[in-house]
């Protein structure tokens, strides 16, 4: 174990778009684990977006301050236990943060069967955004057969699920995303019936069109403009996940939202999705979703990029939406191999 | 029964806030009811705000042509019955419009026990806005004891009965109005335990100290900076009544909407209210509702007009809050006598 590890840290709170100059690359040391504690060897890196509304301010935890190592979860294998139910070499998910090496508490990770799938999973199409699609759907949108479920984001980390969920449940999945290479994506790779280009000037003629019945299930990890056009199209009763606002994240005041007329007219409910209240659901979900995954059934999709030097820059390109798939930094070597999509 | 009756007719589509000027008194032949038809004498007319969303084509019927009778739902009296299930002399409750005879279909009322209550309480808190209020707690909200539940327009047809029976439920109402006196009525007649005037300068801090803990329900009748300011103090799984915009109802164009953030946040749920869905529910609603105001424990308001004239100028004062209670205009001689509050 070196005395020594890379670290990023927070140069200074974004201002609008975030670019790799918001972080710097530093050194720090190792702290020892103590009694129920784990040391890990960070392997992944997840980079979300919920970042960056923790950079502004505006998550639900507090917003770290300048100096501090960039929150965030990942992968990693244990290399010194300081808890009995954990052994070197055992692999696990939790709060590591954009470093080399990190100290948890034993009982804030969770622990991962790598035969289950690719390790690199875990952390997205079985991790936490798996679990927000799974769980926005089976729990507050509960789609039926026959009806029609528009998904943002389709080809990102949660939405290529949610979609896939959607059409295994026996309904019709119609996704949004931003420019043709992820539309096709959708439904080439994710069997979207349909996807339509946010970016596209008649984006809203586009997603009547590919909904001509309207919309019987919204799940929304956008807001904005596009969450305003599937409110125009909501059928009686439907049901809308409010599970991320990416749109206003890089905002430095929280816009106004859509007008929610159409959502009388419609009696539909939107209903405010935090996965963190269904982490108790990860076996279930594991159980469900798994098993498909490696039968094939389930798609994923993944981009990788190499060194925890590269956590800025792919930060970066996650809000500009300049990824392919979900965005991981593999901080070393995955020993157990791992691949780069399914 | 005179060959000729007056009516009330759109002179031209309200621009803004409605005035007087944009009605017109006129006369109309009386048409002879056909079979299963009923002809009545109208003895109240309801004036309601969907009218002005109605009349700016933005209701779920379409918008009423210039020339046209103002549509609106009234009480009257049977005069001439061609359906075997009415008499002369029956009190219905229907589509009557601005006029003082109508011809409807027996199909189309529902038909009020003089006995009950008062004939007026038909059109108010035991009729539409008494089920709207009734439905959308006992069937969206679900109010618990202990609960803190925040009701808009708290001095009017809808919100003075949400309070009253979020209170007969335990649980702690709060409203919101326009005005001290209103404000003052709605705790003093109504029961609620605080009420705060929108209008007051500062109106989120005295909002913010009326419910120190949050609140669990919100009844929204208004929209618009009122129920942004209500999304900001949501308790976790709270739910919110969507039913009304009357802030917006006099606007030209869709003004946007609050900010979901919070939303997300607190795991909210937003549900659209449409009181039609609920009609079904009448009896229930009558057997609960009727005996406790017969007993005095619920409370009412009315600001009753005389004379068919009258309607326009009074639909002008609701659309500005310069009503006292529940609007109607009396267009003939109510049989059974009639009090103006309750």
């Amino acid at each position: 174990m070196p005395p020594r590890q890379q670290v990023v840290r927070i140069a200074r709170h974004p201002d609008g778009a975030p670019c790799a100059g918001d972080f710097v690359l530093d050194e720090d040391g190792l702290t020892r684990p103590a009694d129920g504690e784990l040391l890990l060897r960070v392997v992944y890196l997840s980079i979300d977006p919920y970042l960056r509304a923790m950079l502004g301010a505006r998550y639900l935890t507090g917003r770290p301050p300048v100096g501090a190592v960039v929150p965030g979860s990942g992968l990693g294998t244990v290399v010194e236990s300081r808890d009995p139910r954990f052994a070197v070499g055992d692999v696990v998910v939790g709060e590591c943060g954009w470093r080399e090496y990190t100290t948890v508490a034993a009982a804030g990770v969770r622990r991962i069967d790598p035969e289950q799938a690719p390790l690199s999973t875990a952390l997205g199409v079985l991790g936490m955004p798996g679990l927000t699609a799974w769980s926005g759907l089976r729990f507050i949108a509960r789609p039926k057969p026959g009806e029609t479920v528009l998904v943002s984001t389709a080809a990102g980390a949660v939405g290529s699920l949610a979609g896939q969920l959607a059409r295994r449940d026996g309904a019709r999945p119609v996704g949004i995303a931003g420019g043709p290479d992820k539309c096709r994506l959708a439904v080439d790779e994710f069997g979207y019936a349909a996807c339509v280009d946010y970016k596209a000037a008649d984006f809203e003629a586009q997603l009547r069109a590919a909904c001509p019945d309207g919309i019987d299930v919204y799940f929304d990890n956008v807001g904005g403009k596009v969450l305003e056009a599937a409110l125009g199209i909501l059928r009686p009763h439907a049901r809308v996940v409010l599970c991320g606002l990416i749109e206003q994240y890089n905002a430095a005041q929280r816009p106004p939202g859509p007008n929610l007329g159409p959502v009388i007219g419609a009696r539909a409910t939107l209903t405010g999705h935090v996965v963190y209240d269904h982490f108790a659901r990860f076996p279930e979900f594991l159980a469900e979703v798994a098993p498909a995954l490696r039968r094939g059934e389930i798609r994923w999709r993944e981009d990788v990029r190499r060194g925890l030097a590269a956590a800025p820059q792919a930060f970066a390109d996650l809000m500009q939406g300049a990824n392919d798939g979900k965005l991981l930094v593999r901080v070393d070597g995955d020993p157990f191999g791992g691949r780069a999509a399914g």
